[in-house]
């Protein structure tokens, strides 16, 4: 039997922590803010830390310049700043190119985003692939840019550089991995993703400090760019994943969504399914879209990796998602621990699922006789225990699976782990290699 | 990207002009009736008209004799008139064989057919392989039978000659065949199956002036019979077939149905069903029966070809079939052009399915660079357009067709063969050959 | 055409008298009582009886000691007897050791067991595999047991011996076998199982009667260990088994049920509860479960067979379940014929169930020229026979047998059968070997 993934202590108080101490960093796809933000996860966790070098070729895509802004801002002809990058980090376009000159109003107003639907939040945008100068503002504000001319400044480079991410590995009993990935390259924004990178960090330390069975892989990285360039980093070693699990926007009140993987029905997608109805609470199980966090890369036809995503409100189905709403306030500690612990149920269930093979099949082996089953005959057995016994011992075929066990015969997860336990310590069981796993039958 | 099957001018004037013309015809399942009609039906598409000959042995069955009537009437004593077949042309029945004598009342009662549940209307009745003679009458009529004795006459002739049936066909890019088949044999019915013939006759019409991709082959034939004579003197050809579509009573006012193919999941079922949700009214989707159209004979286990039935209200479901209440007033032009409608959408559906695979399946490629997605991130994608391209390259691997695509993701099928376009012009698609294929597999 | 099994004469008043001849009898997995009861039994039917020796290894397991009683009883100091095996059996523990001694009151009350939820029955317990003492009593007796010590007397035997159990097989046409399987080891219990036994071998005589298709198998067992010992003795000839039913609980006045096999989905299973629709009285499926009657043993791993289990109120189900209110008042004549016309019914199916192949699977043959389809066309079909016909031959290629021919056309089974009779003495189908057959495949 595997371990099951240890509880960490303060774990609420410390993922507020790190939201907080993160949350003020200026992140883009590259440069100082992730490199910043890597270094501060590193102080919980000793992340190994990647750098690729801009122009390296990955896949369809190239590691772009990288990108880092010291100051930006828009002045009015007589000097008084109307936008300052040092009240927000969104009010700048994400990969702005740098500027210092007079603009006519017409001109300022065509680099300038806003969100009417949402007049008091400065939107998140950027302009990763295409040279472009801008500015964020809330939409109210707009009314006020009246003069003929501004004075716009950003003070930012995009020069040859790299894009950076971290690993965190703990080494298991086999070479299957477990892989555990979340976006780092938002600025000041909390639910996304600032949740994702503590709910990761706190999951790490819980299962370094357990012996798994499955290796497990951390990677925390830029989105999209930062998936895709890890992929073609690794792409030999992808087919140790097993299972995945992208962490994304897991600290709002929202009730818990899953998505699966584009196999739709991977082992960590009924693993997910599982947990979550176990749970007992309210959650959705979402089909595969090939839009998202970066389940996309994963689950693109070429790799077809069991990866599903973990969210609680997922991205665009709440208000302040990619805003200045997106802030503190939105996020609470009662649901990153729920979330935490969420996840901890999923990875408890692919830690000790697995196939067996049953070493007296052919009729029903003597339980009695090695102490495991009640002498006195005649009563109706209803306990979870002997009725799990029975059942891991008649699917124990190496075709069936303790999930699929626990799925059949309605008995939850952990009695039937625990029944299987007895057996294997019995000799009447013993692992199997298992032949419908994922990630290396194809 | 497949054309589109264009609209015809004047469709709904043309096909009920037509189905009053033909209207008169005495037709059965051999003789002048049919060749006339196809004579008619040739004016406006050039049809290949075959003549099998009487005693061609065709699979289990043998070209009957050809029968054709000139007269035929039921006079009493002092020769009145009292069944004339100038008056209609189902008072005779079917392949009834030639008499002219005095016959006793009992035995004239004995050759009359009648339809109890509706008397006014004269059945439609035959005896094609029993030789036999007889009149078909409306039920009320029979308590008019009153005299001892009758003078019966039929003027016909059965007599070696043959069966005819017409074909037309457009050759597109692939052999792969589509067929579209209706039924000539029915003297003066309406909905069944005048209807049929044209709507099959707009529609190739349609056909003729597009490109299509697949082959198209028209076939204007006697039911049974002449799918079965049509199916011995096609033998090796037939595996062409990638789908068929039956059409009868197709001119009604009741909602369309589909009746499945006997595979029940094959892409002319899955194209029709989808094509009748998109339409968005009243339909229904009927499972695979051994009776009912010609269907039947190309269904049957032996060839088993994708072929399905698309009709209005079905055979037998409406009180004027196979009587002389099926007449002009039971169809109308509206419900023959949304038929005419409806298989168009089937047809471009089937003309626009197709397999690809994702050139770049490594991770997304750069849309962006390619100018076929948006330049500044951050917002949430909605439009069907960019999930499309989203769904149609993480789909294409081969395994999946457009139809399949556009049912899993939802996104209408046109959209998705819009995307497919771009991908494809973009080099980030290539065509496969289609290793899921109907047609072919077998 | 298979045979129907046929009835069999004063069905109801045989069984119920051959339950009452059995109920006195104090039965156990092996003894006397059990070769008392197949001796009744053979009175009916000529059984061959099988005595497999103690210590004999049986898989997993040895066959234990044979047991036989002869008297026991519990004695107040002043000679009262308080518990009396010959007011009823179920007052000794099955099993139980023999002793002869003065206890204490408090050594006494750690060997009687008795249900509180049912303080005026005596339970049914056995200790078969720990050698023990001990009595069962109402749980309302208990309070009386109030003096310091008590005089215990089981008159027991406990020594090498045989395990019993009776066989009767009627050969059919082919050697693939349907096995009847009922057990036989409970002393004064009527439901669980002197209703099986009785349903049993009325069945075993009506199949006697007919010239059955299939072998027939019917095997009088102690359960468990009478099972394992069965598949160990005939282990290399279970393979014949295409079908099985255990039957037990099949006398009280419950609506019926059937267990799955392990399968799910074997041909006994679809057979059963498509007999049990056709009832039309209510009833239920139950998935297969690891626990219940012999089915367990049958449908363990390395068997796996095709073993279902036929019930009424299903073990547990009701209170008076192993206890001595299980007796002649809770069966009734109308519920045991209801049992044997269900089981007769799932067995006329296995029976009649075919796959054949269509001799003329391109088109359909002509089935006017063979005389069985109406002279006259142009009328609706409706009736289930012409329906049935054509049903057949479409579905008629080797992958379908009847019961799915039924199944997928909604004609009741016995129409089907009746039209693949027809077609077959017209020489249109062959019968094939079964491609998809159980039993064989694995």
């Amino acid at each position: 039997m595997s371990s099951i993934i240890p509880e960490t202590p303060d774990a609420e108080q410390r993922m507020l922590r790190l939201i907080e101490e993160l949350y003020p960093i200026c992140r883009s796809i590259t440069g100082e803010g992730v490199r910043q933000t890597l270094s501060i996860v590193s102080r919980e966790l000793p992340l190994r830390i990647h750098e690729v070098s801009t122009g390296t070729p990955v896949f369809d895509w190239t590691v772009p310049k990288e990108w880092n802004v010291r100051d930006a801002w828009v002045k009015r002809a007589r000097g008084e700043k109307v936008v300052d990058f040092r009240q927000s980090n969104l009010h700048v376009l994400g990969y702005s190119s740098p500027i210092h000159r007079i603009v006519s109003r017409d001109e300022l107003l065509a680099h300038l985003h806003s969100v009417p639907e949402h007049p008091r939040w400065i939107p998140y945008r950027n302009s990763f692939y295409r040279e472009n100068w801008g500015f964020c503002v809330a939409h109210d504000q707009l009314s006020e840019f009246d003069d003929p001319e501004y004075e716009v400044f950003v003070d930012s480079t995009l020069s040859d550089g790299s894009l950076t991410y971290g690993e965190f590995e703990v080494v298991g009993s086999v070479p299957d991995e477990i892989l555990i990935w979340t976006h780092v390259c938002h600025p000041s924004l909390c639910n996304d993703n600032l949740s994702g990178i503590a709910v990761a960090s706190q999951l790490a330390q819980a299962i370094a400090q357990a012996s798994p069975h499955h290796s497990f892989r951390f990677v925390f990285a830029p989105a999209t760019i930062g998936a895709i360039t890890w992929l073609a980093m690794n792409e030999s070693r992808v087919r140790r994943i097993v299972a995945g699990l992208v962490l994304a926007c897991v600290g709002d009140a929202g009730h818990p969504n899953y998505m699966r993987s584009r196999r739709g029905n991977a082992r960590v997608d009924r693993a997910a399914e599982y947990a979550l109805r176990e749970v007992g609470q309210k959650f959705e199980v979402l089909p595969f879209s090939p839009y998202g966090y970066d389940q996309r890369q994963f689950c693109s036809p070429g790799f077809d990796l069991p990866v599903g995503c973990f969210m609680r409100t997922p991205n665009g189905a709440y208000p302040q998602y990619h805003t200045s709403g997106d802030n503190l306030d939105i996020i609470d500690g009662p649901s990153l621990l729920s979330s935490l612990a969420i996840v901890r149920r999923i990875l408890g269930i692919l830690e000790a699922d697995r196939f067996y093979i049953n070493q007296n099949p052919k009729c029903e082996p003597q339980l009695g006789k090695r102490g495991i089953y009640a002498a006195i005959g005649g009563r109706q057995r209803e306990g979870h225990d002997e009725m799990a016994l029975l059942w891991v011992l008649n699917l124990s075929d190496s075709r069936h699976s303790l999930l699929d066990i626990a799925e059949r015969s309605g008995i939850p997860f952990a009695a039937i782990a625990r029944a299987a336990g007895v057996l294997l310590e019995c000799g009447l069981l013993l692992p199997t290699s298992e032949a419908g796993s994922e990630g290396r039958s194809t």
